[in-house]
């Protein structure tokens, strides 16, 4: 009955306030990355959002049109930091309970927004979950310091940012036609990305169909749609004769046990998605998978997520950038990352009819392109 | 013979065309940090130059008056980074060593000094050893893309510089009065730091010469001095009653199983000196040590440094920071990491009399104080 009621607070009330504080028209319209005031303590603002899809979105489980989202803005010193949390609902989150979060959240107490170890720890320590709401200050956080730095993050972290791969195109399931017309869509892109996970002749229907459009190269994500090992071997072995180059997920991320058996005996590397939140799960998974999927709003930003890379790599294991429906603040957010990533799928924003943002990660020739523009180098557009 | 050549030419040819090379005067001598040209292809240049210590200095194996570094300085559109590579004898570097090492860097291959992950991995595949020589190129490339990004590195990793710990002074093994005369020296210090390793009678008497004077808590580093299992317990627990807080290195780094053994009944926590290296040592040593000590001369700078202190986190293992005799461009290096440090042993440049920069880290009241300079925010000082 507890829970009932918080949920209740949460899903109206809570919505209901933030609705009428937040204005998303002059909070995030103006032009607001250069210097325009001068205040030396950080202010968090929040406004929710939705996005719509292109596409109707199917996954092995339910069909989506749309994604809720909270776009954040940390000003300080006369810099603005754009972030965001987006909240499809598997992640248990929603308008209500990261605005109720976000409140909760006081950066007045900090002297410097620098200072991200100890926000993000004092962030981390609001509540057990909310990882989307901690990832949405992280993300504006890093936007702030970039461009107090006049450096975007993935030159501050010293990497290349030529060693970005090609980003991943997703093609759902859909009636034969419709996939053959969206797999001639994913032209301009060099991987293609399918979402598994349904019966076997589904699945099967699905690449045999792209298979006649193109030979591009696929990643799968089952999603942890496989329900046993040797079935799912078998799978993997069909796909890896039809140029499908990894595998994400392919089973419940409960059966580790099972899913080192299948990583042993798999001729394609196995991705934990599900199975991989946060840093402290690296480790767990070292032996059962051949590498983690990071995504920012499970692993709360990109402060934790640059950690999870050097684990990850110390420990041989590789790395997948992912996304969530996101505006191009998000995803250019985690495209910081992206050249130290083997897979890149980054099309959040590719897939939406309503971005927030200009000028961020952008996709060329069906590769990642990142700017050199100061923190995510993005700036917000019109509602 | 080919090695005997080889060693030939580094200790004699190739320094006296060093020498010929590079006058430190006009080298080192003006403040350069600010911008003074605008070329957009980095520059490395370099000079030997040896430190003259205080006191000498004793270890379990030798006694020393002087140690030999090469300084290196990049200049990169008109702003200048320091570093320096410092080569006690123990390490296997030198003069000679280093400077040819440093003549084989060609870093106008380059675009850019933000690129440190690609640049240190060429740096690191010049060779397999020559760790000092790497550091001093890392080192400069840091203070070099600190000051064009205008922050300090421990701000840019996001650290709070509150949480630096204090440092330890060390006193080393001598007559009792010299002892007692030391340890009165290290009276503004909250640490002692003391060389063990030696007899038994001589490690309890300077232990108990030091509690003559005072209580103030000690580290011990008995630099793989003792050499049976057994007998280091018995002197570790006889040390842990004697407000002794941690052992560095007690047995040779070739003994990981008798380090686990005795890693698991100490009372102190075991940190590993000789036996840690860089970062690919760090995952082996995982559950033989409690910690590392993190020396930028070992590890090849900072950028490895930093990953280090991730993965070491991960794994649940104790972080110290440690030196060599370095002028204050070494050690403020080193202490941009000291945040995350539980331990923190940088008196490196407090026992030499020819420092050659000001304005880097300084001991205050006994603890670890971060300027907020751009890069080390150093600046060189006449020779």
């Amino acid at each position: 009955m507890i829970t009932n009621r918080r949920n209740f607070l949460k899903s109206a009330g809570m919505l209901t306030a933030a609705a009428a504080l937040f204005n998303p028209a002059s909070l995030f319209a103006q032009k607001g990355s250069k210097k325009s005031g001068s205040s030396k303590v950080m202010k968090l603002e929040f406004e929710p959002y939705e996005l719509q899809f292109k596409h109707a979105f199917a996954i092995s489980t339910l069909t989506r049109t749309t994604t809720p989202i909270v776009l954040t803005k940390i000003t300080y010193d006369g810099y603005t930091g754009y972030g965001e949390a987006s909240m499809p609902p598997y992640l248990g989150e929603s308008h209500a309970s990261v605005l109720d979060f976000l409140k909760r959240v006081d950066l007045s107490q900090f002297s410097s927004p620098f200072m991200i170890e100890d926000i993000m720890a004092y962030v981390d320590s609001i509540s057990t979950n909310n990882c989307a709401a901690k990832a949405s200050v992280d993300i504006a956080l890093h936007d702030l310091v970039g461009r107090i730095m006049g450096q975007p993050w993935w030159k501050i972290w010293g990497f290349d940012a030529a060693d970005c791969p090609n980003t991943s195109y997703t093609v759902g399931l859909d009636t034969r036609d419709v996939i053959i017309e969206k797999t001639k869509e994913a032209a301009p892109y060099k991987v293609i990305k399918v979402k598994l996970g349904h019966d076997e002749a589904t699945d099967k229907m699905l690449i045999n169909t792209i298979r006649e459009v193109t030979d591009t190269v696929i990643c799968v994500d089952a999603n942890q749609g496989w329900k046993d090992k040797n079935y799912a071997l078998d799978m993997i072995n069909w796909l890896a004769e039809r140029n499908v180059n990894m595998i994400e997920q392919p089973l419940s991320k409960y059966m580790l046990d099972d899913t080192a058996w299948l990583t042993e005996r798999s001729p394609l590397p196995i991705i934990a998605d599900e199975a991989c939140q946060r840093l402290s799960d690296v480790k767990k998974l070292h032996g059962a998978y051949s590498g983690i999927n990071i995504k920012l709003m499970k692993c709360t930003g990109l402060h934790e997520a640059r950690e999870m890379i050097t684990l990850a790599q110390a420990l041989n294991m590789k790395l997948m950038v992912g996304c969530m429906s996101e505006t191009s603040c998000g995803i250019t957010a985690a495209a910081q990352i992206a050249p130290k990533m083997e897979w890149v799928d980054l099309d959040g924003n590719l897939l939406i009819t309503n971005d927030r943002f200009t000028g961020g990660m952008e996709i060329v020739d069906g590769k990642v392109t990142l700017s050199d523009r100061p923190g995510l180098g993005i700036e917000p557009i019109k509602a």
